[in-house]
C-alpha cells in the first residue's frame, strides 16, 4: 500500500492569481479612496508614500474633489480617467459595496481594507465581510483585510500603510507576514533596532480574501526575501497554507513562525480578538515538523531567527565552532547550545595541535575556544583561530562573540577587531558569523562596518542566536524532505466496526494483526483453541460493545479444553447479564501474547487541520504521562521514526527488562500502515485506535482495533 | 525525631570580618601599587577614579617614585607615610609576597589582585595562590582575586577597576557579583543599555580569600542594593554560600543567579577556564529551590530579572492583570505567561462590568485586556483600565505593554501615554509596571520620564519580563521559608548493612517498615509464615548480597506450609550455588504486599554540596524516565511535598487503576524521616536507598532498605 500513499505535491498557486497580486503589491498607480487631511490614517499613508519616494502616481479620491495632500483629488476612481493598480480604502463600511464597483471600473487589481468591525465582531460582521469578499472576487479584485494596516513593499518603495513608518533599512533580508497589524509594527521596530531590513510587510487582518497562504506564495515566487517570518493567530485554509510553506521552502525561502495559542487562555483571547478559531496547538506543532517550518516563541526570536536564516542560508553540517575572548562566555554558550540542541563538538587532535601553535601558552585549545585577553592586544589571533577551527572535520559553522559599541563615536575601537574577524570569515572553510554576548541594538554604522568587512553579524545575543543556530541546523538537515500532509483520501466504502472488521481492514493495509476465530459455541471455541495450541484469549464479538473488559467480555490465559469451554460459557453469561441489548456475533478466540513492548497508535480528526496520528508507549506512558507524539496524516516512515524518537520513554524500545529491542523500522512501517488505513476511511472516521500494537523485535502485531464514526457515541 | 531536625540558622558573618571588608570597599585612600603610565590597566584604573570623582586620596606606588598619572608617586606603601585603606596590585607574581608585607605596614584593609596565572593554570599556580592568601590572612588583609578585574562601588564613587568604565547610571537598583571579570563587564553593558544602574560590581576571580559568599554577605549588610545578581562558575564553600544567600534573602535582598555548568561540556570548559570544579548541576538547582534563590539562564535575563525584583519587591498575590493596545500582544503574553508559570487569571464579573462601563463598545473586557487603537486617541482609557483591573480580587500586579521611542527627539509622542500610565499606576490598588513588547534599549531620557511619572519600566520585552514576573511571584510566595540545608549530623555509630539492620534504623526515625522475621530453617520459616497468616515473601539475609533477585534470593507470593518449606529450601540452594562465598544470616519472612504506589527514595553524597535526597516513582518512572526530584539534606515536610509535586508522573499519586490516592502529607513525613535517617549516618554513608517505599492511602511502608558505605563496592 506504500506506493500510493496519498500526498499533495508542493506546487504553487496558479500564475494568473499570482499576477493579479503582483500588480497590487507593485502598483504603478495608487488611489487613496476616502482621502482627507482630517484623517490621521490618510495623512500617514500619503506621507509614507512621499517619504519612501514612491515613483508611481498617487490619486486622492474624495466625492468632494478639490486638493488633498497637495494633489488634485478625483471624485471617484472612475473619474480619475486612468487605470489604477491599487487602492487604499478609508471609507465607511456602508459605502464599501459601491466602492468595489468604482474600483472595477478603474481596473484596480487589489485594495487594502483598513476598517475593523467585521468578522472579529461576530456573525453579523462576518456576513458583511463575506459579501464584500464575494463582490470583489466577482469582479477580479484582490482584497487585503479588513482589520489590517496594509502592506509595505520596501523593494519598490511602495508603502500602502496607515501608521507612520520608519525609513527603510538598507540590505533587506527577510519578508514579514502578520495577521495582526499592530504586531507587524512591533516586529518592524525590533528589526529596525537591529538595523535589519525587510523586503515586505504584509498584514492580512481578517483575511476576507488574501490570506497568509497567498502572501507566502507570492513572496516565495516574487520577492528577493531569503526567509519569510510569520505571525499567526490562526490558519484559515490549512491545505493551501501547507502548500505555500512547502513551496517557499522548496525555492530556498524557509518560513519561521510565531503562532499564538499554545496556552488554553490564549485560545480564548484569540477568539475575542479575531473571531477565529485557534487550532489545537499540538497539531500545529506537528505540521511545523512535517513542513520543515521553524517555530519560535517570542517576537525578538522571530526577528533574530528569520534574519539569521536569511543571512546564513542552509549549513552543510551542524557542529558549531565557538570562539570568544572570555571563558565565561564559552561556558554560557555551551549550556545554552546544549539546551537548544546545537552541537559544539570537541575538536579533532589535528585542530588542537594547530591551535596550540597559534595560541598564547595560557590559552587551552578547546571548543568553545577562549582566546583570553591576549586577543585584545593581538587581534590577528582571532583570524587565525577562526581559520584553524573552521578546518575541523566536525565543525560546520564558526561563531565569534564580539560586542561592538553601539555609539558611532566609539566604533573606532571596534574596527581593528572587526577587520580581524572579517579576515577570519574570509579565511574560514565554513560559514561564519559574529554575535553579541547579550541582546543589543545594532546601529546602522555598526551594520555597515560589519558588511564592509564581510561579516554576518547578529546582535541577538548568545541565547537567541544559539537557539537560532540550532533551528537552522535542524532545518538544514531535513531539507528536501518536504511532505505536505493534510490529504483526505477515501477509498473504502465500508465502515469497519467490530474488532475483527477493524483488524481485517488494518491487515489489508499491510499490518500484521493477531489471528482470531469467531466462534458461536463452546465446542467451536475448544476446536479453535486446539488449533492455536497454546494459552488463548477469549473476547466477546459485538458491534455494540467497545470496552469489553468492563462488561466481563474478556478472558485471558486460558489453557486446556475444559477451561476453554468453561471460560466461554461464563463470558457469554456475564455479557448477557451486563448488556442484554447488545447484538452478539460470537466469541473471538486468539492466541495469548505475553512480553514485548506495548505501543499505542491512534488517529484523530482535528476540526481545523484534519486527520492526525498519535503514537505512544502503552501503560503509564500514555495513561499518566500523556507521552505521545503527533503528526498530520499521511506520514512517511521517516516521520514515524521521528515520532518514536520524540517519546520520553523511548528507552523502552531499546530493550527493557529482558525484552529484545524493538525494530524501529518495522514499527515505523506499522505506524504508516495504520495512518493509511485511517485515511482510507475518511471523511466519516473520527478515530481509529490500535491499542495495543505489540512489538517484539521485528514482529509488530495489532492485538486490538477500535473505530469511532461520526454520530457514534462511545459505549461500554 | 522531627523536633531536632538539624539545620543551620540564617545568621551572618562576624562583624569584625565584615568591617574589614567595608574599609576595603569604601576606602578613603587607595594605593595603585605598580602604577605606571605604560600600563593600560594602571591608566584605566586611575582614569576611572578621576572620572567617578573619587573623593579620597589616590597614591601611585612605584619603586622609582616620580610623578605618575599627574600625582607624586611613593616608592612603597610604607613610604607614603599615611594610612592606606585599599590597594590595587599591578606587580609581578614574584613580588607579591614582599608587597603584602609593605601593605601591612601601611595598614591596608584589602587589596585587589589582577594577575592571572594562579589556580586557573594548574597545581603550581594553586600552591602559589594559597601561599599568598595565607600571607595576607596572617596580617589581616582581605584579598580580592587573583584573576579578577576588581570592584566598583558606585555608591561611594569608588571604582577599583582596571578596564575603562562607563559613567554611573543614576538610580541604582541591584548589585552584581561575578566570578568572571569579563562577564561582569558584559552585564554592566547590558544594564547600561537599559539605563539600569548598579550599586556595586564585585568580581571575585579565583577567590583566594574573598569569595562570593563574602561578597553577598557584605552587600546584604552594607549596600542599598535591593537585589543581588550573581554570575557563578562554581561554589567553593557551599555552607558559607548558603548562609550568605539566606541572610541576604532574610533582609529583603533576593539573590538572582546565572550559573554555568548545566551541560556536560560546560563542566569540562570550566575546568579549563578556572581550574574549579563545576558541581552537579541538579544539586545546585535543588539548593536554589531550598534557599529561594532565583536561577536564570542568560545574561540578559539576569539583568532584567534582578532589576525587576529590585524595583517591584515582593508581591502579595501572584495573579497578573495585563493590559495592551493590541490583541496579538495579549495572546503572546498569555502563551508566555503560561509557559513561565505566571497566572493571568480570568476577571471577576464585578471587574468585567466595571470595565464594560469604561471601555469603548468594540473592546472585550478580558485578561489580558486589549484596549484597541482607541487608547491611541484617548490615553485616559489606560488610566481607568489599570485602576479597574487592579481592584480585581485575583489580580496581584498590573502590567501595561508600551514601547516608548528610544530616540530623545521622538519622546514627545510618548509623554501623554506615559502620563496616563503613571496616573494608572498611582490609582492602582496593586503594584504595577510598564514593559516593552520586545527587548529594547532604554535611553536615560526614557528612564527619567518613566521615573518622573512614577512608572516602574522594564525594557526587557514580553518574554523576559513575564518570565521575571513568574520568578518574582514564586519567590514572593515562598518568602520566610528559609531552610538552609547542607548540615552534616552524625549521631549513630553503627553502620547498618543488612536489609533488617537498615529497616530497623529507618524505623528508629519514625518510618513504618515491613515486618520481617529472620529464620534459620524451613521449620522456622513455616512458623513465621503461619504467624503472618497470608501470602508471604522469602528473601535471603546476607550482608554480602545487595541484589537478591539476581542470585535467586527472593521468592514471592508463597501460600501454605508445604509451599513455604519448599520455597525456603530452594532459595537457600540457589543462593548457595550462586554465592558460595556469602555469609548467610538466614531467610527473612515477610508479608506479601500487593497494590499501592511504589516510590523510590534514595540519598546520595555530592562531592561539593554534601548529602542530597532523590524521590521518584517506582518502575519505569525511575528506570526509564529518570523522573526524580532532588533536594539537599535536611528537608522539611514542605520540601518533600514540593518534591512529590515536581514529579512528571505525579498523577499516579492521585489514585491510578483503582488504587486510592496517596496521602501526600504521610508520604512527605516518610521522606523527611529517610533523609534524617541518612544524615544521622553521615559522614561515611555514600547512599541509603528505600526501594520500594510502598504507599497505600495513608500507609507508607518501606519494603526494602540498602546502604552503601565509603570503601564499599556494590556486589550482587
Amino acid at each position: 500500500m506504500m506506493d500510493d500513499t496519498p500526498s499533495i505535491p508542493a506546487t504553487h498557486s496558479s500564475e494568473p492569481s499570482r499576477g493579479l497580486l503582483d500588480r497590487f503589491i507593485r502598483p504603478r498607480s495608487i488611489a487613496l479612496v476616502g482621502a482627507t487631511e482630517r484623517s490621521i490614517w490618510s495623512v500617514a499613508a500619503h506621507d509614507n508614500l512621499v517619504r519612501f519616494g514612491f515613483a508611481g502616481r498617487i490619486i486622492p479620491v474624495n466625492p468632494k474633489g478639490g486638493t488633498i495632500h497637495g494633489l488634485p483629488a478625483a471624485t471617484s476612481c472612475a473619474a480619475a480617467g486612468e487605470s489604477i493598480d491599487a487602492a487604499l480604502l478609508m471609507v465607511p463600511a456602508t459605502a464599501l459595496l459601491d466602492t468595489i464597483e468604482d474600483l472595477r471600473s478603474a481596473g484596480v487589481a487589489g485594495a487594502v481594507l483598513l476598517s475593523s468591525g467585521f468578522a472579529e465582531m461576530g456573525s453579523a460582521g462576518a456576513v458583511q465581510q463575506a459579501q464584500l469578499a464575494q463582490a470583489a472576487r466577482k469582479v477580479g479584485i484582490r482584497l487585503l483585510g479588513p482589520n489590517c494596516l496594509g502592506f509595505v513593499n520596501y523593494i519598490d518603495s511602495t508603502p500602502m500603510w496607515t501608521t507612520p513608518l520608519r525609513r527603510p533599512t538598507p540590505g533587506p533580508t527577510f519578508a514579514l507576514v502578520s495577521q495582526s497589524g499592530a504586531l507587524a509594527a512591533h516586529l518592524e521596530q525590533s528589526a529596525h533596532q537591529q538595523s535589519i531590513g525587510l523586503t515586505h510587510i504584509i498584514s492580512t487582518g481578517n483575511e476576507a480574501d488574501v490570506d497568509v497562504a497567498d502572501a507566502i506564495d507570492y513572496l516565495a515566487a516574487n520577492s528577493p526575501a531569503r526567509a519569510i517570518a510569520l505571525f499567526l493567530e490562526t490558519v484559515r485554509h490549512p491545505a493551501r497554507f501547507a502548500k505555500a510553506v512547502a513551496y517557499a521552502d522548496s525555492v530556498g525561502k524557509p518560513v519561521i513562525v510565531l503562532k499564538v495559542g499554545s496556552s488554553e487562555a490564549a485560545a480564548q483571547a484569540a477568539q475575542a480578538h479575531t473571531g477565529s478559531l485557534v487550532g489545537n496547538d499540538r497539531v500545529f506543532d506537528a505540521l511545523c515538523r512535517q513542513l520543515g517550518m521553524t517555530r519560535v516563541r517570542s517576537l525578538e526570536e522571530l526577528v533574530i531567527t528569520a534574519d539569521l536564516f536569511a543571512r546564513l542560508g542552509p549549513v552543510a553540517r551542524p557542529g558549531l565552532g565557538l570562539i570568544a575572548m572570555s571563558g565565561g562566555l564559552g561556558e554560557i554558550a555551551t549550556d545554552q547550545a546544549e539546551c537548544e540542541g546545537t552541537r559544539i563538538p570537541p575538536l579533532a587532535s589535528s585542530t588542537t595541535s594547530a591551535l596550540r601553535e597559534t595560541l598564547p601558552a595560557f590559552a587551552t585549545p578547546n571548543n568553545p575556544l577562549d582566546l583570553t585577553g591576549a586577543a585584545m592586544l593581538e587581534p590577528d589571533l582571532i583570524t587565525r583561530a577562526m581559520e584553524v577551527t573552521s578546518r575541523d572535520p566536525e565543525v560546520g559553522l564558526i561563531a565569534y562573540v564580539f560586542d561592538p559599541p553601539v555609539k558611532k563615536d566609539k566604533l573606532g575601537f571596534a574596527e581593528r577587531f572587526m577587520r580581524a574577524i572579517g579576515a577570519g570569515a574570509k579565511a574560514s572553510a565554513k560559514p561564519s558569523l559574529m554575535l553579541s554576548a547579550t541582546f543589543s541594538p545594532v546601529s546602522s554604522e555598526t551594520r555597515a562596518l560589519a558588511e564592509d568587512n564581510g561579516i554576518i553579524y547578529s546582535g541577538g545575543g548568545l541565547r537567541h542566536v544559539l537557539r537560532a543556530i540550532g533551528q537552522l541546523c535542524r532545518w538544514s538537515a531535513r531539507r528536501g524532505r518536504s511532505n505536505v500532509p493534510l490529504a483526505i483520501v477515501s477509498r473504502v466504502n465500508s465502515q469497519p466496526g467490530t474488532e475483527r472488521e477493524v483488524l481485517n481492514h488494518l491487515a489489508a493495509f499491510g499490518l500484521d494483526v493477531i489471528p482470531g476465530a469467531v466462534v458461536g459455541s463452546a465446542d467451536e471455541a475448544v476446536a479453535a483453541a486446539r488449533k492455536i495450541g497454546g494459552p488463548v484469549v477469549l473476547k466477546i464479538a459485538s458491534p455494540n460493545i467497545l470496552h469489553k473488559t468492563e462488561v466481563g467480555g474478556v478472558a485471558l490465559k486460558i489453557v486446556g479444553d475444559d477451561a476453554v469451554r468453561a471460560a466461554h460459557d461464563a463470558l457469554r453469561g456475564r455479557v448477557a447479564a451486563a448488556r442484554p441489548d447488545a447484538r452478539i456475533e460470537g466469541v473471538i478466540v486468539s492466541p495469548m501474547r505475553t512480553g514485548g513492548v506495548e505501543l499505542f497508535v491512534g488517529t484523530m480528526r482535528d476540526s481545523q487541520f484534519g486527520a492526525a496520528i498519535a503514537v505512544g508507549l502503552g501503560g503509564v506512558f500514555v495513561e499518566v504521562l500523556k507521552d505521545t507524539s503527533l503528526r498530520l496524516l499521511p506520514v512517511t516512515e521517516q516521520d514515524a521514526l521521528e515520532m518514536l524518537d520524540e517519546l520520553r520513554g523511548r528507552a523502552i524500545l531499546d530493550g527493557f527488562r529482558g525484552a529484545p529491542a524493538v525494530n524501529r523500522q518495522a514499527a515505523a512501517k506499522a505506524i504508516v500502515a495504520i495512518g493509511n488505513a485511517a485515511l482510507a476511511l475518511a471523511p466519516n472516521l473520527v478515530s481509529l485506535e490500535v491499542n495495543p500494537l505489540l512489538a517484539w523485535d521485528d514482529q509488530i502485531e495489532a492485538l486490538d482495533g477500535v473505530t469511532v464514526w461520526d454520530g457514534e457515541r462511545e459505549q461500554a
